[in-house]
């Protein structure tokens, strides 16, 4: 019987995943990525997919297709990767490539809808056919589901809620977007070390140093994260306003801790959203830890591969 | 032949609309309402369906159906008022009640989703499957296309754009929803009025005032319309950063001189988007004046009717 690949292709790490046409895990492996130059990205793929294959005794022509979600801009539809803050791949038709050497189909899609599609077939979505899902990390990313299939919007940019602006103050902090206020710029985990590396003057400091330290009850801590959850309770309240969603799926790191960030969150939304749309609308944290992303590049397989609305 | 009605129902006027079903208009009323009470505000809306017969020598079983679009919070699927901020009905089921009454179909829309439906039919949005219809007036509000059909949301609350905020400071401008620093607060007639009140020591200046002065030079005048156009460019490059879609088409009175607002708020779009979106997105003034919502509402019975995809 044929199996379905899925990989998960962030900036420093790399995640493959095979598993059954009934999207039973077989086997996952993860690696840290050493990516010299698009050479080099391409290489890292080629070689989960081949260890996949082989620690698994499966041949390319008993798999059925691969998923891979990219952290960057990409266009399904050609199955290019247009480009990646953090991984050297620019304006390259990475799907077809693969395609022509393997044999199989390959699905080309942004992380962040690849976790969407994974929180749909594997996690919390269950029936809902409008949700969201955000990503609290480093960066701030998100997957939009509209009546039941990913919204990509018109050239596969939809869902870039990190660079929602919420502050247009000509001094709001710089996102790494080269913009100014952006949601992620405001309560990422790069924004919280920001205010800790003030605040505590070190430079070495952390997001997870800092929820770290509130959870041992340092004040000054627990203030830095308080306004993190407000502004990403803002940013949950624009959600539910502007899409109306059943749920928001939530994942990332910063979300480890529920009560320290997701719980104020969820109270500022309820406070600032419509009360209609916030009644509609359940807050949660994913159930698939950091393995949406990879789970759902395997989901894209079947569910693309049979061009059925994944109800 | 039967024909199809079209109603907008605001809270200081209404229109009404008779279509042939090739969409071609009949006739056109227009009367400012004086609304007392539900009943009142109901009868309102039978009488403009009872002059648009009368004057065109039809009967009501010749007419297809109505489409009424409400400004407010509305349950399509049940035809339902849920909420209005300015008109007296609520949780009222105003589609079954007319239906019973005349015998035809009636469908029930916020007015936003029916101004859409308007550029969709009658406008610029001609083959566009994802675009966004945004009203600058006294509010702000916005109806969302998606795969080419209205994305209402989960329970009917999308596109509530007049309450993104855009400003999460504790002393931001309150808001007419009681929340403060939404996009409305900041940037739609009634903020424009307000800063021109502070800025002119007058209490009965209005944003078409400010907008006359500013077109005849007056520069404390222009910095207003400049600040205001600069909000309403971040209002849009959030849209285009999380929507990606192809066109956004405004309308509305704060519109009516498009160097003054549009110009700058494109111009502030695009530095503020991503590059790539914002490449992939048109912003034009609606030729359709004030009357998307009344043929949109008209067109709402040809398009729900057939089921159809309003490719």
């Amino acid at each position: 019987m044929k199996s379905c690949i899925g990989i998960d292709l962030g900036g420093t790490k790399i995640s493959g995943i095979l598993v059954s046409p009934e999207l039973e895990v077989i086997a996952e492996i993860k690696t840290s990525t050493e990516i010299g130059g698009q050479n080099g990205a391409i290489d890292c793929v080629k070689s989960v997919i081949d260890q996949l294959c082989r620690e698994n005794a499966v041949t390319p022509n008993h798999i059925l297709g691969i998923g891979i979600g990219v952290a960057g801009h990409v266009d399904s539809e050609e199955g290019r990767v247009v480009y990646c803050p953090n991984i050297p791949i620019e304006n390259f038709d990475l799907g077809p490539l693969l395609q022509k050497e393997y044999g199989f189909e390959v699905f080309i899609e942004n992380d962040a809808n690849a976790a969407a599609v994974g929180e749909k077939h594997f996690g919390l979505a269950g029936q809902n056919r409008n949700f969201v899902c955000v990503t609290l990390g480093t960066g701030i990313g998100a997957g939009i589901f509209i009546d039941g299939k990913i919204y990509r919007g018109s050239t596969g940019g939809a869902g870039e809620l990190g660079h929602m602006i919420l502050d247009f103050s000509t001094d709001a902090p710089v996102c790494g977007c080269g913009n100014r206020g952006c949601f992620e710029a405001l309560a990422s985990g790069i924004a919280i070390a920001r205010s800790a590396k003030k605040v505590f003057s070190r430079e070495e400091i952390t997001a997870f140093d800092v929820a770290k330290m509130a959870q041992e009850g340092n004040e000054a801590a627990l203030r830095i994260l308080a306004a993190a959850g407000n502004i990403i309770g803002i940013g949950f309240a624009n959600i539910v306003n502007l899409f109306n969603p059943e749920k928001i799926i939530v994942t990332g790191s910063l979300v480890e801790n529920e009560d320290l960030i997701l719980k104020p969150a969820s109270e500022t939304m309820v406070q600032r959203a419509f009360s209609t749309n916030a009644k509609a609308v359940e807050v949660i944290k994913s159930n698939l830890g950091n393995r949406a992303g990879v789970l759902g590049a395997a989901a894209l397989v079947i569910q693309e591969r049979a061009h059925l609305p994944c109800v």
